[in-house]
């Protein structure tokens, strides 16, 4: 056995749990921190501590007590979510203590984990927590849905909402990136100055501050929507639907406007404008994509060294904030990333 | 000039023209039926008698004054629609006189043509009504609408709305054929027998007198819905929303539920059921598949004759009748495809 030699073994590990089924937004009640104890590793176990915490928009779902395309946590249960950390024991010899892993533990302080799925990182290619973001599950929701789902072409002209949040973000610079125009929709001023300044988006709006989001996007959009990447739902996508082009593609990605609702809010339904427009909506999860995940983490890998694609991370300290970082996500509190950066040990 | 012998040649056309935009479902007084003097032929030129004209839900959005995928109709203008008529007289050594040809010269008795356009029928292959039915544009919209949009594989599920019209009774007999379970929507029980009886469909309800349509479609679809062909839109497609499959494919070919709707209705949003399926919905214009129609035209004339197919038409007799005609296919008065037939001149 390889033991970490600089300090004692853990032997406490600290858990959120879902407590309760949230009715509409979670409240910090419905997750509950749990002490339990860390087993002696058997062979070919290693043990991981968590550097960081992905919170993510789709974790709201995981939380009703529906199954969609995935099985829901269970009242008790640990909460999902993906992870990178350090080895600090192993009884495997394919991995070594203080080598650092990608992968899907949840939300927890360790984890006995046998090595499957585990993706192995090399903090001098990219920082480690990037893995999370625009090297991981955000990124290639970005690259995948945007390019596969929409299939942009030069010329055209591009929307996304939620365009500040981590998947959003990337959609606009990709779009940039293939020459089209980047439109991008937001929650707040900050973040529609950080969308047309420092990520390179052609137009963007607060949707909070504006009144006829069909006029707004008429204005910025002047020849049409061609694609239109879908974070959001609601009243921002019935907007989009005059707007649209002869032949437009529409990639749903997420509906982070109705994750809280207690009951369907009725609105737009796009049936006519797709027929009378010869348009397509098409609904994806990225683990349809999972197969293309090493070609399209090159890629974005190769666009982050050239300078071409920037990406921002907002960093919550400490795993016991974990559920606040979640509730900032599902609020629109976050510009780029949302990650929960763990104390040192 | 090659003129026909019998009788005397008309000097007389009379025509339907569009009086008035509808609001809500079209009157009869929104048309006008005018009076207009034939023209002699110039060089190249022929006149035809018409002897079908098509009507179809499509031709109330024409009315409207709103261009979507095709110009709209404006007052005083002749209605556009489907026709078949007779060459009576030919200064075009192409067409002879007593040819019958489909083409699209409208709501009139007479029309004179460079030919262009005009498609030759042999009234020995198939009845030359069929060239505005099932060998025609509401044949090659079930076609490419439900093999190329939906693409059904054998053992899935199809739901088709507006089943007990033209196009929906030839989508369930194409699910069929394809080895798919065909399962129609249609507004009487007369419909319903005949889909499920001489169509060969495997269920179908009529929703006018269903309270709970998930319940039902649930209940006819125990595998759930792998395609929808949708003719109808509103609450109907609200429906079927929920019973879809992972990877489902919905493709809209008509909403002949919102055609006559002042302002439009809310409803169900998709989005959220059409991302957690991974599933696809899809505006088509049969115009798409244009240079395509042969092949579509051979192989659904091929399943008439093998008795695979069958179609009905729901004839009107006399083109004073044309305007009652085309508000009857709105109201869903017709089983299968209606057609005005022209009086012997």
């Amino acid at each position: 056995m390889t033991a970490s030699t600089a300090s004692p073994l853990p032997t406490v590990n600290r858990q959120f749990t879902l407590a309760a089924r949230p009715v509409g937004m979670p409240k910090e009640s419905d997750f509950r921190l749990v002490e339990a104890p860390i087993p002696a590793l058997a062979n070919g176990q290693i043990l991981l501590r968590t550097l960081f915490l992905s919170v993510d928009p789709y974790m709201r779902g995981r939380m009703t007590g529906v199954r969609t395309y995935a099985d829901p946590v269970d009242i008790g249960q640990l909460m999902v979510g993906g992870t990178v950390g350090k080895v600090v024991q192993s009884t495997n010899p394919q991995f070594r203590a203080g080598d650092i892993f990608a992968g899907y533990w949840g939300w927890q302080e360790y984890a006995v984990s046998d090595g499957k799925g585990l993706q192995k990182l090399d903090a001098s290619v990219a920082p480690v927590s990037t893995a999370l973001g625009v090297l991981g599950m955000p990124g290639m929701t970005a690259y995948f849905g945007l390019l596969e789902i929409c299939q942009p072409k030069p010329g055209e002209t591009v929307v996304v909402s939620g365009a500040g949040g981590a998947v959003g973000s990337l959609v606009g610079q990709i779009a940039k990136i293939k020459g089209c125009r980047a439109v991008g929709i937001a929650g707040t001023d900050d973040k529609v100055a950080w969308l047309t300044g420092e990520m390179g988006f052609d137009a963007a709006f607060n949707y909070k501050t504006t009144q006829d989001y069909v006029a707004k996007l008429k204005e910025l959009c002047p020849s049409g929507i061609d694609c239109y990447f879908d974070n959001v739902g609601g009243a921002v996508t019935d907007a989009v639907l005059p707007v649209l082009n002869v032949r437009s593609r529409i990639s749903i990605s997420g509906q982070i406007s109705q994750y809280n609702a207690t009951k369907p809010e009725p609105g737009v339904r796009p049936y006519i404008y797709l027929l009378s427009k010869q348009s397509r909506a098409e609904g994806f999860i990225i683990t349809q994509f999972m197969n293309r995940f090493p070609e399209g983490i090159a890629q974005m890998a190769q666009w982050l060294k050239e300078g071409k694609l920037k990406h921002r991370e907002q960093i919550v300290e400490g795993f016991e904030n974990a559920p606040r970082a979640l509730i900032g996500v599902l609020s629109g509190d976050n510009t780029g990333k949302m990650l929960v950066k763990f104390s040192e040990a």
